[in-house]
């Protein structure tokens, strides 16, 4: 049974807020990283990877992509993507991202935001991905970034008694696999992957790296919000693109 | 004038005591992990940026290479080379890695080991290095992780009281430039850049990344020297091997 944090009510809930309140680090850092590293979306056959309650995917079919299929193994957020961004260019398909059957050779884009964290096996999963990416094709996804993932017992920051950030706890580096972190609620598993594994697994496989960001906040989000350059600090996000030759 | 503290006598001194006793972190993690990326190297022409005192020099001609150009600023380093490994397949220049001139096309190799974190300028050196490899030749690379170079006031570990590593600080990453460090002696200057940029300033010039990796010890090396098993918890190196197409 693959693990399915995002239907419990209470994280679910806690996920929506954050989201909604545009608070996270993915509306600041990760989604305009990631959205710079897309191609001309026009008449594109998008796959979206853990696309979570849709908004990327309506994003994508907005901005000219000719379809979308999305894929979520949480019921509740296909059941809320299908209510606040349904469009008869996206089929929303509540399925593990580890599961789904594939047709190969069939998509020009696979993006995934912040979901690869979740899956056991990598390597399969990018093989998969592999497959139904057109040559020519391109991958674009982001994950936690290893130096965040690291630690097995999670610490994050060091902070002095008034709460101040004194520095990132990095330990446990090259040790990859389950880590048990609190988020919202206790016991959400995510794997921890070393950057040479992750590279290596899409070299491995086929794919041409084309691109590797650390997401930071421009200065305008920092000018509005002292607390994200904190995150120069450690960066908090890898993400990658990488095309099938 | 380029940074040359191999020449200053007392970092010289206490580096060849620490190489020729083979205990740096060099000779059980980063020169396996480093020689594991070589292709054949019968009849290649190799380049080797930062040679030190040679010894890597003469191992390429010994396993192979029909020539070696080996470059180091430090006139010391370049003396002991031509001392104790030279060898008529190899040519000794002592100069900058950065002002050397360079033939266009005509490596089949360039190696570079830990020396590229001294490194001012390094757009400007990988489209050099890119000049002067053959179409199918290639780079590789070694130099402190981004991690261990990240913080401004480096310190390292936390210990605790019985000197007991806590857990690596890791801090200032986004922050790239000037890190000052003291390794036997004071002020040694290097240059911190995100894993980041130092991929996409390879991809950028042509090259394609061909291997990564944040080498370990060997189970061996780990048994005959329990501290080794400390390097795991943060990655002291990274290694890049890239191609030009």
């Amino acid at each position: 049974m693959k693990q399915n944090i995002y239907d419990n009510p209470i994280f679910h809930q806690s996920y929506i807020n954050l989201r909604e309140k545009g608070k996270g680090l993915n509306d600041v850092l990760e989604i305009p990283a990631f959205r710079s590293l897309l191609p001309d979306l026009h008449d594109k056959k998008v796959l979206d990877l853990g696309c979570g309650f849709g908004e990327s995917c309506k994003w994508y079919v907005v901005n000219g992509a000719k379809c979308v299929v999305g894929v979520d193994i949480s019921d509740k957020m296909i059941t809320k993507a299908k209510q606040e961004f349904s469009d008869n260019r996206i089929e929303y398909v509540n399925q593990s991202i580890e599961d789904i059957e594939l047709k190969p050779n069939n998509f020009d884009l696979v993006l995934s935001s912040l979901a690869f964290h979740y899956v056991v096996n990598f390597a399969k999963l990018v093989k998969r991905i592999y497959a139904c990416v057109r040559p020519g094709g391109t991958l674009i996804f982001s994950q936690e970034h290893p130096v965040a993932t690291a630690k097995k017992v999670s610490d994050g920051w060091v902070k002095d008694q008034n709460g101040k950030k004194v520095h990132w706890i990095l330990d446990d580096y090259a040790d990859e696999g389950i880590r048990e972190q609190r988020w919202f609620i206790d016991g959400v598993i995510k794997y921890h992957r070393t950057l040479s594994t992750i590279m290596n697994t899409l070299i491995q496989t086929g794919f041409q790296i084309e691109s590797v960001l650390e997401p930071t906040a421009t200065v305008e989000s920092e000018e509005k919000n002292e607390s994200l350059k904190e995150e120069r600090r450690r960066p908090p996000f890898l993400i990658v693109k990488a095309q099938k030759p």
